[in-house]
């Protein structure tokens, strides 16, 4: 396409999108707020400009340069934040190492990372002591501390976190470089094979923010976030970023509050005493959360809340509701910087109940600015948002990372076609919103029609004498495959032909077809589970084959 | 800089910031929105999104292709606003002519873009048919009228504008290609020589547009223009993208009001009868609207305002104040896109009173996101940001003209020294408000320092016998440039030594200093005005010389 594009003025000051400028608009406003950490420690947006400064001078004199990386394991703190700024702006890299990952994995990321220096939190020192032998690039280690204890024991620690800082300069003249320049990386976990790395650019995390902080404020008749908001991540700061939601804060100026570890209690204790008006978490923790004993005495209702990571119940959602939160889904995944959609409420359904907003609330959300969005069938072909055809989530967007790290192959298989492939198995509805119904590699594949093995299982588990239930896709010669469910029941008078009926009520309302109900039912005394408790379909699969 | 940057799969899709991105999100979710014409049409998103199809059907049915430009000579409109989207989504440039130059400087910018087809409403074509014969690239015209008849008169046109989009198809497939192509072009005119093009990339309008939604949103307690908002523009769509507004309303999908000449009364009557909740406009105007038969029985307390162009006075915000009307101001300028600052409000100031918030409401506001603003010495020092310190606001962000059109030495001059010289005199508070004294070319620079010639006007004009007063600087060898004075009396006990020791007091409070008082104070029976009813300083500084 010979479109026009005109030579700059040789003085013109080409502007990369660095994420140093996310940091410019938060430092110039003296607005009093304040980045606070546990409820111990509290530093102005001034002490935490010259914080970054002093991080970047300190890796500086630690050999650190553009294009190296930088590993950390820390809870959720404002050293983290710190992390998240300086490291990219010195033109380094950032690897947010997954303190959840075995040991093995770990050494397995940091090596696959080539990460330099690696900066570790206390309470992480055993771990790292034992596999220190066979981190391969590591040359440095820093120190995190609470309390600032000089660094003892086996690693070779080039100093602590605090001391470090104290001893640098509170200035540092942040260069510019090419906006296409690597800032983040972390890995991804599947169930088999090795963690796989995604890695996003300086142009990636700025589009993000700013659609993010876009998102946050213009879609709601009330901001989930803005400037006068308290923000406390309760999504880990290794996972995604955090959702890429300290970035947004960041530049919003916002009041930040960084929790350490996760504990419910003082979760809970922070969200009330530091006056937290936005978070966003996995259900699970919003469940931890409510059943804590400060949860008891503590009033939520200037609390929002965005759930994300598996699907928002409605039970969960009305629970929030009846205690005022207004509560939020989102969708997105470690590939995609994270966010794809967030529940978004325009008037019409802000006007309704809150018993008929949960309809929409446990939906994946609306996209954001600049998705863009397919369900492709089996075939590949793009089906209609109709709110009825089903097929997988794929993606264009500035975030998505370009490939899987050192891995092409890996990456061509997630970009086939050009549009980035997420695995997971949804419908989008005229009105916008997103529903999740299954992951890709669950869903039956059958006579060109796809069925969700959730949804069975659902549907399965509605009948009052089934206590546990999973469906699974097996080979057929015929159909490709077809559904095989495995039974728990309460009690020995469940017997296959009885769920074969029970499902045949849900054909005759077309909510399934008719070849849905699986021929083949097995009752069984236990459904297998993974290390994580989700039930292990590949196990599953494999005994039936 | 040697940073990391990681070749991308083969497959992914590189995301190009494109002027059909802002129209993806606008387009997808169904929510019953219109976009309005002068209260007599009404279209639908889905039918706004055919339409911008069918424009670019027609566009490319007859011959304009990507590279080409297409001028547009209307009043706001939804048309203008499809053009804002079909004619650079198919890689064409759009000029907006300004309508209010002079029949030769349309003759000159129309000759200068190199516009190969111009439409037209039929309320130009008197001044279109007499430059006719001039315009040296024009190869085709189409009439707009808002009663679709069909072209009569001399100009060759291919047809109306409504046949040409009935005629035409509802899709059309928008390709992919440089986010650096040119979108846009617009003349700027200053007090001599021809005006001067400037020109705006996707890139550059697809960033403005993400940061004005953020800023929108996220900036106050409440948005100023969120999902649920209706949007009427009172700033031509003409000049300087009528502040980038209807991209952002576009994007939000809001209800949008567009409406046609600017007629006093009845844009009142769109305010109160299509429910507008966000406009903007320029001081005079506002004057005028509030000054309307129709403004005696509007309820404006809905309304929100940003005011720009020039100061906002104390006593307009007042009266707007009285009205419930939220008023902000905003700050930028053609070569700008323009938005640079804009009012923001926090709870700090948003508790104080209506009268004490004026004086925040009628600086220029606070920056956008992603601005880097400067203030500088004559010079070229940085100054401080410490609401004292004066000097030229020179800026960099991602949405700065990046010269002159086909003018490199122009803009050269624009961009010396690596910063866009805006020719604004301010100071920055550390609250971060922006607040402009002077245009560069009316300050005095005396002796290294520069004395605002607004401020002195302002001074002397508080003297109860000062009718009008104009001061300009002129050249003296010791100190550069000393001020000089011309004042119109109302009486003629007035003399020169009166006006000295008036200002003296404004010394001795610190207000001034005494390099300030003119030596030099001509007392005069008229000041000399331009065209457009501004103080003359280059004829006053002529004579004087």
């Amino acid at each position: 396409m010979p479109t026009k594009i005109l030579p700059p003025s040789e003085n013109a000051y080409a502007y990369p999108l660095l994420v140093k400028r996310l940091l410019d608009s938060a430092q110039r406003n003296e607005n009093n707020n304040e980045i606070v950490y546990r409820g111990d420690l509290r530093f102005s947006y001034r002490e935490f400009n010259e914080r970054v400064c002093r991080l970047a001078n300190a890796l500086t004199a630690m050999g650190i340069k553009a294009g190296d990386t930088v590993a950390v394991m820390d809870w959720d703190s404002h050293r983290y934040l710190e992390c998240f700024f300086a490291i990219p702006m010195i033109g380094a890299v950032l690897h947010t190492v997954n303190i959840r990952l075995s040991p093995e994995q770990i050494t397995y990321t940091v090596n696959h990372a080539q990460d330099d220096v690696l900066l570790v939190h206390e309470d992480f020192l055993p771990v790292v002591e034992t596999i220190q032998g066979e981190l391969e690039t590591v040359k440095n280690y820093v120190l995190l501390s609470d309390d600032g204890a000089a660094p003892s024991g086996a690693l070779p620690f080039l100093g602590e976190y605090e001391r470090l800082l104290a001893a640098s300069d509170t200035a540092f003249d942040f260069p510019d470089f090419d906006e296409n320049s690597v800032a983040t990386m972390f890995y991804t976990t599947g169930t088999t094979g090795n963690p796989k790395g995604v890695y996003f650019t300086h142009r990636q995390l700025v589009l993000h923010t700013l659609v993010l902080i876009g998102t946050l404020g213009s879609t709601d008749s009330e901001p989930l976030l803005s400037r006068d908001g308290v923000y406390m991540p309760i999504t880990p700061m290794f996972h995604v970023h955090a959702w890429g939601m300290p970035y947004a804060a960041t530049m919003l100026g916002v009041k930040q509050v960084y929790p350490g570890r996760y504990v419910p209690d003082h979760l809970v204790r922070l969200i009330r005493e530091e006056g937290v008006t936005f978070s966003h978490c996995v259900p699970t923790i919003f469940q931890m959360l409510l059943a804590s004993d400060e949860a008891k005495h503590t009033d939520f209702s200037n609390w929002k809340l965005q759930v994300g990571g598996s699907a928002l119940t409605a039970g969960l959602a009305s629970r929030a509701s009846e205690l005022g939160i207004q509560i939020y889904s989102g969708y997105g995944m470690s590939e995609t910087c994270p966010v794809l959609a967030l529940t978004q409420i325009d008037r019409n359904i802000a006007a309704l109940s809150a018993e008929e907003q949960t309809a929409y609330r446990t939906k994946a959300g609306r996209l954001v600015s600049l998705v863009d969005m397919q369900i492709w069938s089996p075939t590949g072909e793009p089906l209609p948002h109709d709110g009825v055809a089903t097929g997988e989530i794929v993606v264009r967007t500035p975030w998505l990372t370009q490939g899987y790290l050192y891995e092409p192959e890996k990456g061509d298989e997630l970009w086939r076609g050009g549009w980035m492939h997420t695995g997971d198995v949804a419908c989008i509805h005229p009105d916008g919103f997103v529903e999740i119904r299954d992951r890709i590699k669950d869903v039956i594949k059958t006579g060109g029609e796809w069925i969700s093995s959730l949804e069975l299982e659902s549907l399965i588990s509605s009948h009052p004498l089934v206590d546990n239930v999973a469906v699974v896709g097996v080979p057929d010669e015929r159909w490709g495959e077809r559904p095989h469910a495995c039974v728990v029941a309460k009690s020995g008078e469940l017997v296959a032909e009885t769920i074969k009926q029970h499902l045949s009520q849900f054909v005759e309302t077309g909510q399934i077809n008719k070849w849905a109900i699986p021929e083949s039912i097995d009752l069984v005394t236990d459904i297998p589970k993974t290390s994580v408790g989700k039930i292990d379909k590949k196990r599953i699969r494999s005994s039936i084959n």
